[in-house]
């Protein structure tokens, strides 16, 4: 796996839910200013129900989008709904010859990254999307977001640890960071790609979800056993869930491993960049999580 | 296991949230008129936070109750959250010691009626809760609702098979009724507790979770096999759901097995009782589910 350059191929695709065409083209015409070669695939503006087309269309746009060698990376539109009903339909072996190579993209597509990690164990990054506000708003992209998001997939995001805002158990933790989005943690418990934390940094947020329902998918973690061995957890953004923090500590404080709260990860605005499957470390005097992306190619 | 008799001894538990303490008064008044000896369990009226106080207590009253040999059955007296929290601090030996008695609720419970079928594969009751408006509103339960109840509780329900409204796959299933809350047989993916569905007919319903939730939530048991070799699907009420139907014919329909819909079991009004872990059979003639707790003790 090797970072972005200037003159890449980048496919927009659209395993969940329908993208806002406007969204989508203002988040096109933001990445190609990075100087990236934007291609949007072929059936990213379907739409079925509350999904992005037919599951059978989703998938053959990231199975394409993955084994073509002339597109460098995968930036999904949005989130919504719909990603774990691919899981089942990617040809994996076909997945698998082909050269790994970035996916960007967060909360639905935290099902995603569960399945490259678990079936390809590749990294990749959990960060903004093309069609969401924080790269295609109106206004332009966020700036803090776009700055990391482009620090993220340019420079491996190594240089700048993420701040958090509070300490909930304090401690040095390191690992390749997993997790992602609570509620698509909890539904792939029990299938074969459930969150396995073993010597990893769990980063977990959530949006619209109360704090009994955080309280229920986390306990649901515990007793699924998905966060044994655990080297450190990272609590992101939890937009319009009350105050999870005092159940969040509740249920996390007896795994006694470092926890930090309040990165700017997941729902918020700012919306940094983390690389999953790639080194992180937990560093609870600053409160801030690190990750590196290692460059195969730019380090050989 | 036996059904209840007058003169016999109910405790009322709060396994979940905290009940109102009014509709709790007029919920033990209503069961008091069936001819029972009602008592209200210890810490019944605790609140914390949005449980019906700590884990230990709300994980006591229920233990206690199972192991007094004075007290014949147990009414939760709501849902809300709360009941899997209590999976793992209670004493299943010593409660395999004890004679089965019918455990009685719906909703939060759900994950109570998995543990007992797992932990101690005995029958249990999915129906009204005493301190909810169905049995204990202002105006007096729902006549139809509290008919079955008792039906149910007293007579094994057998007689009166329930009708659903309509048919999605046709056929004949037989074997004993499990599930219940799809959230919750969805949180209980991957844990001890999960559903094991093979050679039993499915009861699912659910409140307030839109139609995307409710495809991710049966997608989840799907993919993690909690449905593999199912008998039949039952489906109850879907209060505040949208239009689920669509959704769940297009997950349930390939498992090619009966699944009838409509049937008044949930959250909706009337809302019947049906015994879990006993003979149940869908019949799509009739569009019913009929189930029969046999009572080992009135049938020698």
């Amino acid at each position: 796996m090797r970072r972005l350059r200037q003159g890449d191929t980048v496919a927009l695709i659209a395993p969940s839910g329908p993208p806002d065409p406007l969204l989508l083209a203002r988040g096109r015409h933001v990445l190609g200013g990075l100087g990236l070669n934007v291609v949007v695939a072929a059936r990213a503006l379907s739409r079925r129900r509350y999904l992005a087309g037919p599951d059978f269309a989703r998938a053959a746009d990231l199975q394409e989008a993955w084994c073509d060698p002339a597109v460098q990376a995968i930036v999904c539109v949005r989130g919504g709904y719909g990603a774990t009903r691919l899981l089942d339909l990617l040809d994996w072996d076909a997945m698998a010859a082909a050269e790994p190579k970035p996916l960007v993209g967060s909360s639905d597509v935290t099902a995603l990254h569960q399945a490259l990690s678990i079936r390809l164990g590749v990294p990749s990054m959990f960060g903004p999307m093309a069609a969401c506000q924080a790269l295609g708003g109106p206004d332009g992209p966020e700036p803090h977001t776009f700055a990391h998001f482009r620090g993220s997939l340019f420079e491996g995001a190594a240089a700048r640890p993420i701040p958090g805002t509070a300490v909930l158990v304090p401690g040095q933790a390191s690992g390749p960071v997993i997790g992602g989005n609570l509620s698509l943690l909890a539904a792939l418990c029990g299938t074969p790609y459930a969150l396995r934390a073993e010597g990893r940094i769990v980063l977990l947020e959530d949006v619209t979800e109360a704090p009994y329902r955080i309280d229920r998918m986390v306990t649901q973690l515990l007793q699924a056993g998905c966060l044994q061995g655990a080297a450190g957890i990272a609590l992101g953004s939890w937009v319009d869930c009350g105050d999870p923090l005092p159940i969040l500590a509740e249920l996390l404080t007896p795994l006694e491993i470092p926890v930090i709260a309040g990165l700017p990860l997941g729902h918020g605005s700012p919306q940094f960049s983390v690389w999953l499957g790639a080194d992180g470390a937990i560093d609870t005097e600053s409160c801030s999580l690190a990750g590196t992306l290692r460059d195969r190619e730019t380090a050989s």
